[in-house]
């Protein structure tokens, strides 16, 4: 089997490479980049020169692409809304798009207006493209040639939360989540913000109260919850390249222990979640480079809250591992190929 | 005036010593340690250099320290517990003592045997110990000879939230604090947790959900609540070595506008605080190294909640340029004088 | 093929046991630590939970380990002087035995003698142990069941300068080295100089003129020459985790082109070796968490000398990649299985 | 006395209207910047808004900064080439300018051209204009009203060999100098290769073998020695903020005491500058955000060379603080007023 990169010229799009080149099962035979067209891999991405060979960045418009019979699957790393110009056209073609943008992630077009500040480009493809969080997703999504590939955030969130809320465990109400990412999760972005000695020793917080992934966050806690769900949701930049660390207050209307029994339910057997003991807090850094989520709570009985803390890559486990991870369970390959 | 540094072998007892040093209305006399005696300043804190002669640590025994004329005000850097058996004597020799532990922080001896796990060692002294949190406290603690300095998280988390209880434009109820700090919080601790590759590029919560500081935290905001305050308190550590970044989440009982109001009628004359304006951020790194203090807050209509950032420096204004700040006011020095 | 790690409590062995579980031909069968004995890999090493299954940490008896018929090759990342304890009589029981200390890497044991302070434990051991940095050792060496392996300055400095001197293209004389490392290279040191604070935003030398790794360095360069060589070696600690980066200055005795062509013959089928374009500076990011090394070059027509850049990951291509490097050469297996 | 700060939108400069306006002597009056003209410095720069009161960036037309009776001192904080039409018409209105970019650094306009590919703006000045590294020039430069500062790197070089060289203590021959600098001294150039994921966990050269900074150290260097000095300077990025490592490779033509005794007449009564004990390695965390430089050095038999060591700030010592500590010594300030 042979996948495409399409938009690997950000650091998503370069894991995207690292996975892909070393996947037992499929050959990274395609890499886009307008910018970047011509050049090889190995220049571009000196780090991983022992994995691309030859290869070099292509062309990428859309409609050849889709006409190509030798690539089967494609992994959409671009901005959100020129995701949608390849989607379409490949998707149309009997394509398999796994996309990373946040273009298919909402079911609602409304939603997704409210929040980018446009019309949807393609609200005729929302019903067709599911939204896999391959831990919580059921498998009904196989089928589907178009996916949407949850945000890093919301990963980070809705592994610890979406088995408690689906278990009723905890409320549904007053939800505080706060959240540190790594700069990577900027991409690879030229801004005097983002400039090294801006960022290095240095926190502070960013995009509150109504960050993007708010809607998307609380869409899936919706679904979860069979009811609304509205979050106080408060994103930060840390000075480190990789890594969320999730920190999540919520009500209990449980114990300690059930909702430890959920989670061992939930992710008993699940290659990439660990829960850890109430007690142990999470560490980005067991998760850098690895699909990895660490998760584990305390209960506060003077409050009555538990307090969730979660961890995972916003690269990996935030984007391309994940896709990866989708694409393995899509072709019935090893859940974990190429994620070791 | 001389001044003493007792237990200066911790980072705050090195910044007590840079302040002290350069400030113009004082003179670093004396500073002590029991592993550093005999040594010179110079060498152990080879940063400070050009700023210490050739002071040298002297035995650090309290009777002594107490009947030394030489000596005015004494600055206890100390671990808890410790700090008492310099306070008494020093206290009862008529000594001005600004200490920078936690001992006389609580007003309740209950609470301290709670949150400490023994009684407190000098119950009798509680009450003749102000909290001074400069901005904060009124005048009457000025004729106090011994002053409690808050905790560098409580000075985070104050700061915003005190005028605004006082002046009830926030619900008591359902507070949660997350509090990131720089590794330089947990001292100069050589331990496995605190070696350079563990910390580096790394981010995790801990004591969760019981901090120590938290018996501070609320005792301060009840009394500016006039009633009880149970808040959630989750400190991480950051990578990086100094700052912290505050983020409080609240609901709101007033509007945007009159919390801007209180703040800037709280802080207009305070030369270290500023008020930043609502969609700002502020970042740590714009605090190191000073004695300032940093917030902003934004409103959310979903959720109707004040979300409050703060950044300090845990050193500086989170321990001793707030204690040198203290002995500023105490004495009627400028209260910027060696602080800026 | 079953493998195990002995001394596994330092970084070094921590990659040992992130690669060999990871690894396509062997199996991870045993991991020793005198201080971990019982404790579950998934909890001392959290990072690589997804990797170590419920593998504990065993006795590690060297008597015992040498009549284990389960066990086939035994990897040794020990301090040095103990793991010369265990090389004996794994030595002896005819097991494969690759060594990552020092214990083994010079050829004279006066040398040893005179660079560690003390005899050498089994000098009689020295002769059967060849020094294998794989790219550069004839294939004599496979037949050996006692290797040691490289330090990790060492190979970032013979990589670049042995195919220089075996083909006389620079002078033995006046060589400069100068090479930083990230403080992994410390180990897992509990000390006061290596805790976060200390190390970071800090660059600072230490052990000059005369660090030890600077005997094996001399050895096998004059092994290449044919004649003395004495070098000036500088090493320095880095702010960061992870890397080397290494400058040479040489006296030229050809002409730039001449050591590019001697570099691409040298590396042309070596998978872990990339020559860069001169003008081009390899940077360490660029290989961390793989068994590269980047090297290039510039000529200066001013002085007469090339300067030589090289960037390795310290733990993997400096320690335990090299090491399992070696293995996969010695059993036949892929040289690059496991390592990509 | 006024002091104006041109071109204050870079690292350099805003660490001048630091120092400047926390200067006991001097008030600072002014601040240009084209690209930030009518801003507050307070929102520019919000890490010094206790210092800077309401101070606005204005604009900075040279002629009429020329005609400016209310200003008495300007400091350029400009790229090269601008810096000299500043210089020209302040220099011709008898102002006094400190220059702290590359335009007056050299003598030779010749050696200007070679290095910077275009003939020097304004070489009829260059006599005009001292070079002044305070603690090395003799008084005469005092007179002057345009001053050259001196370059990082050349600073961090020249405090080490300047007075062994005018002692003939070292030999000119041969010399090797590797400078590892913070992140800083590419200034606050926002390009993809200076964001925050690129440089942090990463060290690498660059400039190699013919940094611009190579012009000024070997033309000072030949001053001190009476002869030509031919240097190989190899500068690298490392993953810090601020601080320059050097680390240089000479001859001995004495003892190692000679050199240290020499070192100490030099600086025995220079307030930066601190000589360390051989065997002491200098560290740049100890002098960041001080004016001070460290050096040590060791004396290797083996190869017949001194390694000396040396550190400091390459935004303080070696830029702004510098610049004003020559504004203190030519208007007869405390040396060290505002560097403390």
């Amino acid at each position: 089997m042979n996948a495409a990169v399409i938009g690997a010229s950000g650091y998503s799009g370069e894991e995207l490479v690292r996975l892909l080149s070393r996947h037992p099962d499929v050959t990274l035979a395609a890499v886009t980049s307008r910018s970047l067209v011509g050049q090889a891999l190995a220049n571009v991405m000196p780090g991983l020169r022992h994995l691309v060979g030859d290869l070099k960045f292509t062309n990428s418009d859309p409609a050849e692409l889709a006409q190509n019979d030798d690539l089967d699957v494609f992994f959409l790393a671009l901005p959100h809304g020129v995701a949608t110009e390849f989607a379409k056209p490949l998707h149309a073609a009997g394509k398999t798009v796994i996309d990373l943008s946040a273009d298919f992630r909402l079911n609602s077009a409304t939603r997704y207006a409210e929040y980018y500040g446009h019309p949807h480009p393609a609200p005729e493809l929302l019903a067709a493209a599911p939204y896999v969080l391959p831990e919580l997703a059921d498998d009904s999504w196989k089928s589907a040639n178009l996916i949407a590939c949850p945000g890093c955030y919301p990963t980070s969130i809705q592994l610890p939360l979406v088995p408690l809320l689906k278990a009723g465990l905890i409320s549904t109400e007053g939800i505080v989540i706060n959240s540190y990412s790594g700069v990577s999760g900027a991409g690879r972005k030229v801004a005097e913000d983002f400039i090294y000695c801006e960022r290095n020793e240095s926190m502070k917080g960013y995009g509150m109260p109504k960050h993007r992934h708010l809607s998307e966050i609380e869409e899936q806690l919706e679904k979860a919850a069979f009811t609304d769900v509205i979050v106080q949701f408060n994103p930060h930049l840390a000075p480190m390249s990789r890594g969320i660390s999730t920190t999540i207050v919520v009500k209990a209307k449980s114990s300690l222990e059930e909702i430890y029994i959920a989670w061992n339910k939930a992710y008993a057997d699940k290659p990439f979640v660990s829960v850890l003991k109430s007690g142990t807090f999470p560490d980005t850094r067991m998760v850098t480079q690895t699909n990895r989520a660490d998760m584990a709570a305390v209960y506060d009985p003077r409050t009555g809250n538990f307090v969730i803390n979660s961890v995972i890559d916003n690269i990996t486990k935030g984007a391309s591992g994940q896709a990866v991870q989708i694409m393995n369970l899509k072709f019935g390959f090893d859940e974990t190929a190429g994620l070791l």
